[in-house]
């Protein structure tokens, strides 16, 4: 049986009974990473995890969220890896838009997202950068997707408090060429971006 | 008081104990995103959430698990996210490396992991290429950082089973020049990816 359709007021409800969840799971990765605790307490929490994921699954979409129909045709991003208020993984990332369609984020990234000791995980920068330069790309109603994306690494960047700036260069034929940067706590720029993003023409 | 270093044992022990408490909690990260239960039975899975915290916070590192002392020198990685196999964000990655230094890896990626509708996040793409690209350019006993890297998105990379592939173009001057790419489960390349790594001069 398909999922019935999501009114405005379901959704905003649903944000507001797992969106604490989902911050209390954030901790709760973090912990399973630096826990020195012995076995035997480590088998009692993943038992916990356990029932929790029980009760949770008592009524469950089959679908990832953003196929999943709403009553006013929106797309929801609430399970989005890099912003979705109810996912875990995401930090969550919160992008402020000004009126020229630059963008930025400051975030706190912290052990979960290690590669190298003490240090953010490259992948981590590129998933951060591929994000807010496309966040100047998007106009309402026309999504941007990634088509190039080219990062240069000039200094480690250091877990703990980070900033995100992306801004638009130049636009042609529905392309957005944008350009960005991680800034470390100091405001030393660790990497910086390159990036051309594309809006699907619309179809006539 | 810092941390006691980690012995062999110590390390094997917590990583049996603590695997298989990060494999249920990617489960419930998915569950969280996908649930519809009340906001009773939210309410309640938060709180089992919270008491499995509580338990293993009984004893913690301070510290990231990179950064943490070992007696036989290692790096531990059981924290990274993405191959960390205590790390709950981490699918985890497992990367098999060939002897001319080519690498790939298998794996599915589920809800937690989308960004457009039933599309995995183009930020998420380029830290699986950027992790596996790095991959072949590890030398025993120097890791290798990241220069650039530079990312083509040719086609949507759909949720579900995938495969990352990198080797070797060139090497020169302590650089190596790689390439890769994603194949969906239909073998179609989705993301092509370049990458220039670089391995920190041993100090004399």
């Amino acid at each position: 049986m398909p999922d019935a359709a999501l009114t405005p007021d379901d959704i905003e409800r649903a944000e507001a009974a797992f969106g604490p969840l989902a911050e209390s799971l954030r901790t709760l990765v973090d912990l399973a990473i630096r826990s020195r605790v012995d076995d035997e307490r480590a088998h009692r929490a993943r038992a916990l995890i356990e029932q929790a994921g029980a009760i949770l699954s008592e009524q469950l979409s089959p679908d990832s969220p953003g196929v999943q129909p709403t009553t006013d045709g929106r797309t929801l991003t609430w399970g989005n890896v890099m912003i979705g208020v109810r996912n875990a993984i995401a930090p969550p990332l919160r992008v402020h838009r000004a009126a020229n369609n630059s963008a930025a984020a400051d975030l706190v990234l912290g052990t979960p997202y290690e590669g190298p000791p003490g240090l953010v995980h490259g992948g981590v920068c590129a998933m951060l950068l591929d994000h807010v330069l496309g966040a100047t790309a998007h106009r309402p109603g026309s999504p941007a997707f990634t088509g190039t994306l080219t990062l240069r690494y000039v200094a480690p960047t250091p877990l703990g408090r980070l900033r995100v700036e992306a801004w638009v260069e130049r636009e042609e034929n529905g392309k957005t060429f944008s350009a960005g940067h991680i800034l470390d706590a100091e405001g030393t720029v660790t990497v910086e971006a390159h990036g051309v993003f594309i809006r699907p023409r619309p179809r006539s």
